[in-house]
């Protein structure tokens, strides 16, 4: 990709940090500038070299931007994105990195201003833990980030935002924001969802005797409160669909143990190790 | 703990065979015996120096053993125990490493032969991996081992097995079987049964996008069926009251989600981080 003059990242944390000191390795962009909410976050991924200006000021963070990266919870990002919309230059391009696409591009692509274009991107990285801090150089290498196409989206916009993922070595895949939001519910907040509710109902005498095999269940149950609550409002259409999914199948067990019914657990427990096996 | 003649191994797989390197590396016994139902795992066994000698032959196996571990799937146990009892000497004690206990031990004492005393125990190490080329010394150092005492128990057998599994490095914990059941229930038997149910929902087609977060958290999937078929079935009053209470929980986040409580999701969210930070 040709290399740019001026991008923003607005929230600086674990995933914006650490797209901000690949772009900075790679020389992606002659100035990459972090727009924060809290001047000790701001000031932290300055010290830890992920930006190269940070700032609080919207204006002053957007203001001749060629690429703005949204790095914030999800349902922050259209309020923003309303708020960035008098500073931005005809041409900029916007992207996030956010778990949930079809109501947000809507809601996004509502508010962005004429000559600037909104691409959703995802990409599949990162863990339960949070800020700057964690931020690091090639989180992003071999992981796969989705990058979503709307009606509206320009195919050379498209190709420019693709082109930065590949830059920092994701593996790009290409799809429509209702396709990602299906895929997503599925490999990511059906299992979020069902780790807190496993979590929830725990006796907390019992998470003493917890094994590595619980550990490594339920690390996902780790991640940040609010981003989850964000995720899960965004996606909840999706979510209670893959969750009453998810609960029909509970229930066969359920009756399979009830009936002692050793053929209908051995096949089902095979099914999902088989599954599991794919991966 | 002292020396013993023998010991015997009913089952040399993973756990088994493991059990096996230890006694032999601790010199905690003059015969490791391997009992087995297939000829090429009990030669497996021996090449690796899991035990002494091998055989298929019940009697063969068990006549004078001062300790007979049995480590095979938990439903097989009580009818093992029953065709062992016309061999086994006087003293002898038996005890396992299954994960349920209070049904089975039930079963066991119905069968053993007197003067012969069963003590339930259940080392939390292994994995979701199996046979006995996976067997390693040390398996069990700082892990967690629980030994169960019914009311028929002397205080002398489970003194040699608490030693026993204390020379393995494990960290006894000594219950009731029931106490056992429902702990196991919530922190292995639960999450095994959701995650069995979470991958039988997955489409295929979304399988190729999991991420570490996913991969981690459906590990244990990986479980040989028919383990779990018996688990699940020794266990099922626990997990159906464990599956009950889940699906409270989970509903409890379903009606967040559809009502877009944030308050309430950030509520449950946060209070199933707070105890995984505990573990």
């Amino acid at each position: 990709m040709k290399r740019l003059n001026k991008v923003t990242i607005v929230g600086v944390g674990l995933i914006g940090g650490s797209i901000g000191l690949d772009i900075r390795a790679k020389r992606l962009a002659k100035e990459v500038v972090g727009l924060g909410r809290r001047k000790s976050s701001v000031k932290k991924a300055l010290e830890m070299g992920t930006i190269t200006k940070g700032t609080l000021n919207i204006g002053e963070g957007v203001r001749d931007a060629d690429l703005v990266i949204m790095a914030t919870p999800v349902l922050s990002i259209p309020k923003l994105v309303k708020k960035m919309a008098p500073y931005l230059k005809r041409g900029c391009l916007i992207t996030d990195v956010g778990s949930v696409k079809e109501g947000l591009i809507r809601d996004i692509e509502r508010v962005l201003p004429k000559g600037v274009e909104f691409i959703g991107g995802h990409p599949m990285a990162g863990s339960e833990q949070r800020g700057v801090a964690k931020a690091r150089r090639g989180l992003f290498k071999d992981s796969i980030c989705f990058i979503t196409r709307s009606r509206r989206t320009p195919l050379s916009s498209l190709r420019e935002i693709v082109s930065f993922w590949k830059a920092l070595g994701a593996m790009v895949v290409t799809l429509s924001p209702a396709a990602h939001d299906m895929i997503v519910s599925e490999i990511s907040h059906l299992p979020h969802m069902i780790i807190f509710a496993l979590l929830s109902g725990v006796e907390p005498g019992s998470l003493k005797f917890a094994s590595t095999g619980f550990k490594d269940t339920t690390r996902i149950a780790a991640s940040e409160a609010n981003i989850w609550k964000d995720i899960g409002i965004a996606n909840k259409r999706e979510i209670l669909k893959s969750i009453a999914k998810f609960n029909r199948s509970l229930g066969k067990i359920e009756r399979a143990l009830k009936r002692e019914d050793s053929a209908a657990l051995i096949k089902i427990f095979t099914r999902a190790r088989m599954k599991r096996a794919k991966i």
